[in-house]
C-alpha cells in the first residue's frame, strides 16, 4: 500500500485528536500504517453494558472509527473519511480490560475504499476475537456539510 | 404482531433502565409496542463528533438498541435479546437537537428475529432521515456468559 | 422523487433488455417508476435449490437487479448503476410460483444511491416476504472498464 | 479447526452434488478443509453480464455457497446450512477465465456460524480479488421447511 499523502500519519493524528467522542471515551490511537489502524479502547463504565462486558455499541462504534482511519490513511491529504456504511457480525462476549481494533483497507478507490476491521478483547494477557467488520468509505473533502451519498 | 409475552413492555422498560450505557447518554425510550420501539437521544458533547453533529458511532448504537428492543417485545418471558449482527448505511450529515430511532421488527422466529431500524434527526420542528439498519437478534436465556453464535 | 432523466423509464428498459442473465433466468420487469423496480421471477430449474425452493443465490441476484434499476430510474441520462455493496437477510422458504422483487430509492445522492429491496414470492395467489436487503449503488459513466471503488 | 462431523468432506460433496443451480452454472467444489471451502466457476454466457464480465448476481451467489459449505464441513453429522444472511462489497471488475471463491469460518458456534469469503478472478495466470463477503449461517436438520429465522 503506497499513501497518496506523504503526512498520512500526522493527518490521522491530528483528525484523532480532534474526535470529541473519542477522547471521552479515552480510546488510544496506537498504530498507523498506509492502510493500518489500530485502536485500544480500555473497559470502563461508558463503554460497558449492565453485565460487565464492553457494550456492543461501543464495540462497534470503536470499530468504525478503526476503519475510517486504516481509510484515511490512503487519501489524499487534505481529505476527510466519511463513513458511507458498515456491517458488523459479534463473534463473542467481550470480557476483558482493552478491546484492540484493527482496521485494514482493503482495497483504496479514489472514490471509495473498502475496510475490513477486526475486534479483539484482551484479557490476563491473552487476546480473542469479539467482532468483524466490513465498511464503505468515501474520501471527501473537508468541513463540507455534506451527506454520504 | 401478538407478543410472547403479555409483560412485554415492562420486561423492555426493566432491561432498559439496567443499560448503563444509555443512561450515560441520556437515551429516551418512548414507545414501546409489540415489533415496535422507538428511542430519542438528545445532542450533547457525548454524542457529538468534531463539527457539531451527531457522531456515526453513537447513531448506529442508538440504532442498535432500538432495534434489539423492539426485538426483546417479541421475544418469550425471560429471554435478552443478542445482536448477532446489523449493517447501517448512512443517509445525511445527522444536524439536530435530537435522534429519533424506530426499530420494527421485521419476522419474529424463534431463533432468530430480523429488525429494520429507522433514523432521523429532528431539527426546528422537522424529521430528516439520517441512517437505516437491517439487523439479526437472537433471544436468548439471560445473564448466561454466550456468544451470539 | 423527480428524476434527473425524464426519460429514466426507456433507460431502464434498454439496460435490462442487454442482461443476458436475466433473460436467460426468465426475469421480466413489470414496473419502473422514479425510485422504484418491480422485477418478477418465475419458478424453474435455473432459479431452484434441491429442496425445490427458489435458490437463495437467485433470490439475491434478483434482489440486486431491482436495487440497481430503482438507482437507475433517479440517475443522470447516460450513467450506469454500479453495485458497491449489499447486504441481505432471508426471512423465510421460497416456495412458490413467482418471485416478486421490489426495489426503492432511500436516498438519491449523486455521489451514491442507497435503495432498499423487499423480496416476497408469490404462491396461489398470496404473497409472503422471503427476503429483505439495504443497497448503495454508486451511478457512473457507461462502458468504462470502472472497479466499484 | 475441529470438525465435530469426521465424514464432513463427505457431507459437503454429496450435497453440493445435488445442487441443480450449481451443476446448471458449471461450478466446480475444488478443496474442502475442516472451516475451508473453494469454489472454482469458468466464465461463460449463463454467469456473465453484458459487458463481458462475470455478473455481480452469480459472483454473490458463487460466494454463499463457499461461505455454506465451510460452514458446513463445521457443522454436525447430518445438518443443513441455511444462510441467515450475508453482505458483499464488490472490490473491482471480475474479468476473467474463472472464479474462485473461497468460504472461512471465523467462528463456528453451535446455533449459528459466522464465515467470511473472499472471491478473486483468475485471468492469464493471475488472480486478482473482485469482491468480499461476511456471512451468517444457521445449521439445521435437514428436509424440514423451515425458515432462517
Amino acid at each position: 500500500m503506497i499513501p497518496r499523502n506523504p503526512d498520512f500519519a500526522q493527518a490521522v493524528r491530528a483528525s484523532f485528536d480532534r474526535q470529541g467522542a473519542m477522547s471521552h471515551l479515552g480510546t488510544r490511537l496506537v498504530r498507523i500504517e498506509p492502510g493500518v489502524c489500530v485502536l485500544e479502547q480500555p473497559f470502563g463504565p461508558a463503554v460497558a453494558q449492565q453485565q460487565g462486558l464492553f457494550h456492543g455499541g461501543m464495540i462497534a462504534a470503536v470499530a468504525d472509527v478503526a476503519g475510517g482511519y486504516a481509510a484515511l490513511s490512503m487519501a489524499e491529504a487534505g481529505q476527510e473519511a466519511l463513513t458511507v456504511e458498515y456491517k458488523i457480525n459479534f463473534l463473542a462476549p467481550a470480557r476483558g480490560e482493552i478491546l484492540v481494533a484493527t482496521g485494514q483497507v482493503v482495497r483504496a478507490g479514489r472514490s471509495l475504499i473498502i475496510t475490513r476491521i477486526e475486534v479483539a478483547v484482551r484479557a490476563a494477557g491473552q487476546e480473542k476475537p469479539c467482532a468483524t467488520a466490513l465498511q464503505t468509505i468515501m474520501p471527501v473533502a473537508p468541513f463540507a456539510d455534506r451527506a454520504p451519498a
